[in-house]
């Protein structure tokens, strides 16, 4: 029998010009089109919408974080509720990842500057130690201590009961030498290969589960982690670890990675989320994203906007203040078919948390639409006029 | 011409055993059966909830406060963006109130703690300054002072365009004199012909004023303040001012005044929402009824629940932490229909601002299907009967 009986990828290319893909991908929770966004909902919950809300906004997919749901509430509790698809009410295509990113950006303040390469200072060993066994870390809520193995991490994301599973790894920074990065990565493939066998171990077929691509910046360290990953076992791959310090470097890191990867497995690139960044990404090749930016810029009062002068625009700004417009005239979203600018900057001068919850569900349904017509322009073969759509407005930065 | 050509208000008496009436109340946005709760809105937002939940929930009608929205976003920047109804995009029937109850309870602190007795210091000097032309008070934004006199309360309700506007009036607090009580009334009552005065001068028809009886936990004050407010053109007819320190001089005080109104003009019972206030009000003859209490609770953690031990259970309890059951089982709302008291007590404990909008989701529908289940008893006659439905775990108390 098939590792993954319940899971399977199709895909077209359609482009001479770009190895963009437009896919389909089945799992038990329904079909998942590519290329796709996957929202965070990092403790079960997108912080400012109902499931509801999150599924009317044309959502295909979330994806929650062991992490935060093996410290509260822990799966074990999760499992006896049903597992995460029924405590959290979201019945389509889940992805959970395996703690370690969340784990190894204790140390360094924000997770997504680390990967990004933003920060400089690095201090992990003051809460995490790493050894060949897992990572030993402590709780931010009670202080107690937990260790995080291959084998724990699968053990959670089995009793969560996501669709997608992802391999325990250590988040390479991004300001180690490229020793560090060679063991650290050749470490992660053994974790990989552990956590494979414990995926083996219970497996019942309704899961599936993503390899990650380390190697940092270095490109033969990043071919000796595909041709390593390819010879395993995996459904899909993640590509991981530091992706550079800059667009160009995430750009030639992506490079390095995919046209080596096997065609036939879904590639998920980690924690990007912005649109210049999702269309260069989908030239190469890859399936799904996933960034927190959407959703947290919203509870910030940032609105994603179409082919504007900026990408976004913030409702606080007092240029809205009269502004009887929506924030996008062609949205179909609740916010934009109901409110004015107006009345969501007073919303959030006067800190009323309905302004979260409306920003939130019109970004949700922007990277909806972006994403719906990625696909369509990929159909076509149309995906440059696309872009010039979405980013019209924007200085080539 | 009428003074209200638009509003109409027609009731019946269904029993020998109370004065409950069910009625209908027309305003130009739509049909208010009652008795009805009026839900607060008071910076023109639910706050946890789009304006399109609160609709499914089973709203008939909210209100905003005159206070909050005078000083922030301000009437003139409503008008402009069309109005109240437009700018927070509900179209059903609407209250304001005259900003008087906010501006008085600044010195006090809780103003519902005020109105029920339930303060003894009072300071208001500190913040308000009251004369025969108004009230002189700083705002809690930015310091500036504003005079509020009845003209200027029913300018900026005619600005928001409100369906019912209400009076401005001095909010007697509990603990002051029969004296003061009775020369706060007489004010008032000035007052009340100054609003009224401006209604006229600037009366489209589409809005109604109710008047406000005042005298304090004093008979014959609030037997001269019904008469004299029988005697004046309102529309309906609000209960204010201090309603005593218990349930018992509660029912007494409105006792006092509700024999003697009008029977044609609708009756509001200003800032009561507790399940068995309700009933008894409604047993008294009250029609409409407001508070901010099921959804500042909800916030808290606090659902309403039919029938059980207590009107209301907190979800951040331990005991709901592994409980799959909804909040109720028997309750239609998004929350019960689609999540567990578990996910719910986890969103608590985490942190999660979904909390607060599912909580608040079904505190709404309870409050309406209790109105709804009210109304029907007064169509069969069988109140009695449905109050012990709503409170059969309780005491006495």
């Amino acid at each position: 029998m098939s590792r993954y009986p319940h899971f399977s990828f199709t895909y077209k290319r359609t482009s001479q010009k770009h190895a963009g893909r437009r896919g389909s991908l089945n799992t038990p929770h329904g079909i998942l089109e590519t290329p796709a966004f996957i929202f965070c909902a990092t403790k079960a919950a997108i912080k400012a919408a109902t499931i509801d809300q999150v599924r009317a906004c044309g959502t295909q997919i979330i994806l929650s974080n062991t992490y935060h749901l093996m410290l509260q509430p822990g799966s074990k509790l999760i499992k006896k509720m049903g597992g995460l698809h029924k405590f959290c009410a979201w019945n389509g295509p889940m992805l959970t990842d395996s703690g370690g990113f969340q784990i190894f950006s204790l140390g360094h303040g924000s997770v997504a500057d680390e990967i990004k390469g933003a920060r400089r200072h690095v201090d992990r060993k003051s809460t995490v130690k790493i050894s060949e066994e897992g990572a030993l870390f402590k709780s931010y809520i009670d202080g107690k201590k937990h260790l995080l193995t291959p084998e724990k991490s699968i053990e959670i994301q089995r009793d969560l009961g996501s669709d997608l599973m992802v391999v325990f790894d250590e988040c390479t920074p991004f300001h180690v030498d490229k020793n560090y990065t060679a063991a650290s990565m050749r470490m992660s493939h053994r974790w990989g290969l552990r956590s494979l066998a414990e995926f083996d171990r219970g497996n019942d077929g309704k899961q599936a589960l993503y390899g990650i691509i380390q190697g940092g910046v270095y490109e033969d360290l990043r071919k000796e982690s595909v041709d390593f990953t390819n010879d395993q076992g995996f459904f899909g791959v993640a590509v991981g670890g530091s992706l550079g310090a800059s667009k160009d470097q995430m750009y030639e890191v992506v490079q390095m990675v995919l046209p080596r990867l096997l065609p036939e497995r879904p590639v998920h690139l980690l924690g990007i989320g912005g649109v210049r960044d999702i269309f260069s990404g989908v030239r190469q090749g890859i399936d799904t994203f996933d960034c927190v930016h959407p959703t947290r810029i919203a509870r910030h009062g940032w609105a994603l906007v179409k082919g504007g002068e900026k990408e976004r625009i913030n409702l606080m700004n007092a240029q809205f203040r009269e502004d009887p417009n929506p924030i996008e005239e062609e949205c179909p979203c609740e916010t934009c078919t109901t409110y004015s600018r107006a009345y969501i900057h007073h919303l959030l001068k006067a800190k009323e948390i309905l302004a979260l919850q409306l920003v939130t569900l019109h970004n949700i349904t922007y990277m909806n639409r972006l994403m719906a017509a990625i696909r369509q322009a990929l159909e076509t073969d149309s995906l440059d006029e696309e872009e010039k759509k979405w980013l019209s407005g924007l200085d080539g930065s």
